[in-house]
């Protein structure tokens, strides 16, 4: 018997097979390689001039373009938007149209070329968000973004153009339709409860226990109870915070190390899956909502979304998330 | 220099490259193969025994669960919902949950397990749309039913398990999110305008011609403006109408045969892409919204969906639907 969820932040539901899990084992997936030769890589050391000249990156010593960097942030250099000139909007009949303005950014977020971040030492990972604050807490300065996403594509099958670790930041002219749904629900649970729906969502996962991967002083990862894909994860911060760059400094170093540890709990039960990783955030520029609660979302690549998924929103779960955080915790 | 377009119905927004196309022969995906011997396939004559017995079939002459049928639908061995019980619904904390009432039906639709709809003549073309509407208006009697979900996976890539032809119907007990969403805002132009959003996107791409795939007397095929992926295709009703169960008789063959015919250009431009089909339609049980007009999309699996997509509701294509069009009118 399959069990219908709804979760209250974007009226999504999923269907999840409560009676028969599907085996840790049993999923069939496109596994991420690494077979092209470092000094093809252009995030590799030695390759700098592959790319666009970098935005920044952090080394102790040396010029910039150059090796011995432990993270370097470089402009995509086939931007799906593109920094240079003014935003113009325009209708054109029925429908809305703007000039691609954005920004669009690789983090390269660790030198070796064969490692993840599963794989990356507690400095490291300390250094990851480290990064992702550095180019948000720049970026925010430009009037004419909303939004600045952060997401990690690891592997072919999710969307990973590059072999090499690394992450991606888009900064948008507008608040994308996603985080508005989330915004709008949480505006209106705000309104009609005076509480965060994040916050209750957390305080139910931390009193119910069942779906907690890891838990540190500032951050919980778990399986949210309405996963739409098995052994998605979320991790938040337990206090309430709506900004992403708001992050305090001692919480740097523990989000890296929960970040990490749950990536690398996901390698070696699963045995090496693509995913998705997205922090979720609050808009910026005069659009700021405090009644949000930023959050990262983990979506391994396990099945295929099929027709069913995209005609109706549902998604089908063959894993219930207390059988995939249990599997998680046991690794 | 890409170009941010967004719909009225979903609000959707994507960034198409409209400077540099890429080629049809650029993408690279995972072929449909067809490697299963047809005395295993469930789905082959000879093997009506291997489904649970069949809950309608097109033949001529002959016993139920024999061979010699045309078409012939079957419950899902593995369905996401069951047809028994009552519905049961209630509250966990924040969240909602329901047990997993619903129907599950396969459409086995060609008994040719090598060919594709693509492939099929005009009376076996017509004879598909016949059973989607047989199914639709038998099931819309059930009065736990909101919506009627019809949709085709081809290739493992976009989801389908088996690789005989195959259509699947789910029946669900509330009308699925994105529906709603649809329907949320084809009702707000409607109240604004007094007109159908949809009937004003047609009467534009009637007008624009450019975007234009295939056309007959009654439907019309289309790249639409805002195509979240390369070569996505709708096929509408050039008359308004909600439902699809209210398709006229003299509507049903002409149908079938552009939906042949799109699929068969899609399958030759672009070398047997994977796709999923939907039809998008009013739901039902007192919960029919005239305002809605109901449509089939069209979407092959040529790229990934990855983090940027799924963080922002965006949608990246890289060709803009005015090439894809001329493309594929040019087959």
């Amino acid at each position: 018997m399959s069990q219908l969820r709804r979760d209250p932040i974007t009226g999504r539901w999923i269907i999840v097979n409560y009676e028969k899990a599907a085996e840790p084992e049993s999923f069939r997936f496109e596994k991420p390689v690494k077979t092209m030769p470092f000094e093809k890589c252009p995030f590799c050391y030695g390759n700098e001039r592959m790319t666009p000249p970098e935005i920044v990156a952090h080394r102790e010593t040396g010029k910039p373009n150059t090796p011995d960097w432990t993270i370097r942030v470089v402009p995509n250099k086939y931007p799906a938007l593109t920094t240079k000139g003014k935003l113009e909007k325009g209708g054109f009949g029925v429908f809305d149209r703007m000039n691609g303005i954005g920004d669009h950014e690789v983090i390269i977020d660790i030198p070796e070329h064969s490692l993840d971040i599963a794989d990356i030492s507690d400095n490291q990972a300390e250094e990851v968000i480290w990064s992702y604050h550095g180019r948000s807490t720049d970026l925010r300065k430009d009037p004419r973004f909303k939004y600045i996403l952060i997401f990690r594509n690891y592997g072919k099958a999710a969307g990973a153009s590059l072999e090499h670790p690394h992450s991606q930041l888009i900064a948008l002219p507008i608040v994308p339709k996603r985080v508005n749904e989330e915004l709008h629900s949480a505006h209106k649970y705000y309104n009609y409860k005076d509480r965060c729906v994040f916050c209750d969502i957390l305080s139910q996962e931390l009193a119910d226990k069942e779906r907690i991967v890891d838990v540190n002083e500032h951050f919980i990862a778990f399986c949210p109870f309405v996963s739409r894909f098995p052994y998605e994860m979320w991790i938040m911060p337990k206090k309430h915070e709506s900004h992403f760059v708001s992050i305090k400094k001692d919480e740097v170093r523990p989000l890296g190390i929960i970040l990490r540890n749950t990536m690398k709990k996901l390698k070696k039960l699963l045995n090496d899956p693509p995913y998705n990783y997205i922090i979720h955030t609050s808009p910026i520029n005069g659009f700021e909502k405090e009644y949000y609660h930023w959050h990262i979302e983990i979506m391994p690549k396990l099945v295929n979304v099929a027709g069913f998924e995209w005609g109706s929103g549902f998604y089908v779960n063959p894993v219930p998330p207390e059988v995939a955080a249990r599997n998680l915790v046991s690794v």
